[in-house]
């Protein structure tokens, strides 16, 4: 069994939260995901955190769990506490495989997004002042 | 003159700002972007920050510059701290339109993205294992 835990930075605005929240619950009916299973996570300041959202994962049955960083750049978080909080599910369940995607911003397609979507911005900015 | 300028976070991680300049100068030279100047601040941990962003725009002379949030959700950083920023450069410059985009994350786009390159990473996890 497939397992996709999107993870989230978390934000003491709990609207932040449920936004990650009903975006997960998008992507768990997307057809473009064939995961058997799919729930979110946060790095801090939200639950379930890192370590708990991979276990609830194998507790679903999970035989493979695929952690995505949704995250726009390479910062520490991606860098370094991800695969901190990571590695301890991983030497506590060495008969799971528990692997780190790449994090969402390094697609190339993410550019090729945020070139349209702020070309749009500006151009409804500038209609607006006419 | 319309400015387009891309707020990231900003990280102790210099790799990850430098990531944000490249992006930006991946934007500069994107068809779909239709500004005239193109640049990036950050809101903490790196420079510029964004009343410096806002006003190196306005010494280009931007007479519109749109403040383009590259943020995944809705935290008190997109609801709170980037609008504190701007009203500081709004109020010292009224002559010039300042304004704040959407952020990234609201586009119903990126879902599809996120979709996307998420199916995509548990398709290579899957297939790396047979």
């Amino acid at each position: 069994m497939k397992s996709l835990l999107i993870i989230a930075h978390g934000s003491r605005r709990e609207a932040s939260n449920e936004e990650i929240r009903a975006l997960t619950d998008k992507l768990r009916q997307h057809p473009a995901n064939d995961a058997d299973h799919t729930s979110c996570a946060f790095l801090e300041l939200a639950a379930p955190g890192i370590p708990e959202g991979i276990q609830q994962s194998i507790d679903q049955g999970a035989t493979t769990v695929v952690v995505y960083p949704y995250f726009l750049s390479q910062g520490r978080h991606v860098a370094e506490d991800i695969p901190h909080e990571v590695k301890e599910k991983q030497l506590q369940h060495p008969d799971i495989n528990i692997v780190i995607a790449d994090y969402f911003g390094s697609s190339e397609r993410v550019v090729e997004l945020l070139a349209q979507e702020s070309g749009a911005s500006l151009t409804a900015q500038l209609t607006a002042r006419e």
